[in-house]
């Protein structure tokens, strides 16, 4: 199933005691729905945290009693809140695992690039209020995309062994109008807090507080003191998560 | 001052006893900047009703001490929460009035034209499910330009005696892309809940719901219960305040 969320009223993606969280959710509208005596649990892609949004996560979850795919939509959108809205559905194979089967996730960051906050994005962006040459952002880009080890951009907290990840394309555009600029990441996946880090480093070489290949060093010295701002989790997006691995490269 | 506020988290303009009303919070912070002995009075140009939006909601207020307009938007903002936004401050003569002296109001509607309700428009659009016909909503429109009585169009709690207004411009346009339709309404003034009365009646002209020309029969009959549905505060915005005589007429 993949479904979109407004991620600001949820402590995060993950079943947490007495928080509001996505997947306590979802179980419950699925619980309702399905009716049986067997308790049915959610996976998911993986974690958002707190105050993170999704335009296309995806979960997976076993029926017993089938249900049509636009019935399981237009069954649990009338169950779920209106932070959360089911996008489709669709019957998979046995060996489907919406994390364990994911060959790459791309998350988007959007930056309200203004002097005050607007108030109607102080939910839904990162703000940044000191001048950008984004043609600096634009050439530290090129480092990130690639193979690299990324131990100076994961929060403390992350179980993953291995830092290295595999980063497809990483770009950014302006959005005059909007006076926005959007980061996008696309990659074989992501350690914890990373994009929000890289992009918190991102906006300091943009107004030169940081080396415009400050990235180069960063993934020798393997040290989050180096990167110790985190972009706020506002602006976070999760957009789409690949199953199919001839969707990896040469996406856009 | 012209100020933006996102109206999610207020119970309207107006102060009201224990609730978080815009011109109570704003009251608050000015008289923190000002640090006066005599509490300072906020005037808006107009209310607007809990959940109702403003991108250019216009007051004013009287200060004792003197302080420079970009040095009272900069104070104000740092003292506001991050829901209000002061956009410009000018000083004004004596005469000046924020309600008393507007001479036009701008507002605008966004219909979000979807099956679902999208997540991250619940709180900034209205929402609309069935087929519209935007042609007919065009028509009707040319009905809503000009003078009339709104009777049919005014909440019960109106404290006006006179239902006559004068609407100078009433546009629809499609944001495909968005999935919304966006009304814009440009009048002397606007009774209590009128936009949202008739972008309901509008709504139901789309989609074949009442006859294209019944605003010229609801003029007539000044009837609220022909009328019944009031769209959700959530898609108004107060756009702008017009001050000057000259702006009133083909502003567009």
């Amino acid at each position: 199933m993949t479904l979109a969320y407004d991620g600001t009223a949820f402590a995060g993606f993950q079943v947490q005691p007495r928080q509001r969280t996505v997947q306590g959710v979802l179980e419950k509208a699925v619980n309702q729905m399905n009716k049986g005596s067997n308790y049915v649990h959610v996976f998911g892609s993986g974690r958002t945290d707190a105050g993170v949004h999704a335009l296309g996560q995806v979960i997976h979850f076993d029926l017993v009693n089938d249900i049509p795919d636009q019935g399981i939509v237009n069954g649990l959108n009338s169950l779920l809140p209106l932070d959360i809205e089911i996008k489709t559905a669709e019957h998979v194979s046995s060996e489907f695992h919406a994390q364990f089967t994911a060959h790459g996730k791309r998350y988007v960051y959007r930056v309200s690039h203004t002097k005050a906050i607007n108030p109607f994005k102080r939910f839904y962006t990162g703000h940044y209020k000191y001048p950008l040459e984004i043609d600096l952002i634009k050439i530290a880009l090129q480092d990130v995309v690639g193979t690299h080890d990324f131990s100076s951009f994961v929060a403390a907290g992350s179980q993953t062994k291995s830092h290295i990840r595999t980063i497809y394309s990483a770009e950014v555009k302006e959005v005059p109008q909007e006076n926005e600029i959007i980061f996008e990441f696309y990659g074989s996946g992501f350690l914890y807090n990373q994009v929000r880090i890289m992009v918190a480093a991102l906006l300091e070489i943009g107004s030169r507080r940081r080396p415009v290949h400050d990235f180069l060093r960063l993934y020798q010295v393997k040290d989050r003191n180096q990167c110790r701002v985190t972009a706020p989790a506002s602006g976070l997006y999760l957009k789409e998560v690949v199953y199919q691995p001839d969707k990896l490269v040469n996406n856009d």
